[in-house]
């Protein structure tokens, strides 16, 4: 059926979506009310107006400043750089961070063809650049994988000078984690970083 | 924000999706362009307008009876009974079958609640009742676990005399799978189910 199939197709652009999910996905819609279906698109229209991106930071924000970037209790001269919106929430419930966040909107990534040019990479330089508050510290919380390590390397290379320092967050077991199941990497990083008791 | 709350909410429903997952798929829509947002909304609505269920097997359909219930080159006498409509897409890929199904629309699941007034087994009995071609066998696909094994021992003791037999499909270890992660119970039943070579 043609526009069971169109649904199923749409239904695969969403991240990680497989076609077997995308199918049972589509049986949902499939048997869902027609209330519940209006709610959704609803739903998804209304996202679609009414949030936008901080022009500052780059994370949603339902027009102008967001929360963060408009707080004048937060650190300004603390900016924490972070692939995805997503990240932010992470970040904010550890009640450890007070500073402002910046969103690149990816990672740089040479497999994926984007380049520096297709994330927010020239907004944090010239945000840096015409900061108010002089910029005391960036700490690059990219994903500890290969994109997200390139992009730490890349922007480390162009704040450095720039900024009173770069920061990487630090590498090491995750709690909860088992150690004979860690991979090496991340053991001989947890090594280095160890920390006296 | 609370369009974006919203959301979140409404994309939890769909099967198998967690808090992060749907975060995750909010954020695909937020990041779309208009023409995909408007090309997903629209894909919607018309499965929800064109789809329809087949009046005999209860199978996705555009109207009137199914691709398969119209098929004269099918055995009408031949009934395999499923749960879901896209169980149908995998047994027809094994080019095994060449009978007609029935889609219940879930199983018999007294801890969710669900009777078997709840799925499309009285459907099932008049069909079988009042077909044209007599039933000579109807196979019972439902899922191998708990609540398809009730499903399956409730219409085999409904269907008894009124079809030629009734059966369930087999069990036994799944190709690729791997002898030694097998469960007993399925192992048992491959040993019970061997066949001569």
């Amino acid at each position: 059926m043609k526009s069971l199939d169109r649904l199923i197709r749409a239904l695969r652009r969403l991240p990680g979506v497989g076609p077997r999910q995308a199918e049972r996905f589509a049986a949902y819609f499939l048997r869902a009310s027609q209330g519940e279906t209006e709610e959704f698109i609803h739903a998804l229209v209304t996202v679609k107006q009414d949030v936008k991106l901080c022009p500052v930071c780059f994370a949603y924000s339902e027009g102008g400043l967001c929360p963060i970037c408009s707080d004048p209790d937060r650190d300004h001269g603390l900016i924490c750089v972070v692939e995805d919106p997503q990240d932010i929430e992470a970040l904010e419930k550890t009640e450890a961070y007070k500073g402002l966040y910046h969103v690149l909107h990816g990672a740089i990534s040479p497999l994926e063809g984007r380049s520096a040019e297709q994330v927010k990479v020239r907004e944090l330089l010239a945000r840096v650049h015409n900061s108010e508050d002089p910029v005391r510290e960036v700490i690059i919380a990219t994903d500890p994988d290969s994109e997200g390590e390139t992009t730490a390397l890349y922007l480390a290379d162009l704040l450095r000078g720039l900024v009173g320092q770069v920061t990487r967050i630090g590498y090491g077991v995750p709690l909860g984690g088992d150690i004979d199941y860690m991979d090496e990497l991340t053991l001989g990083y947890s090594l280095k970083g160890r920390t006296k008791l």
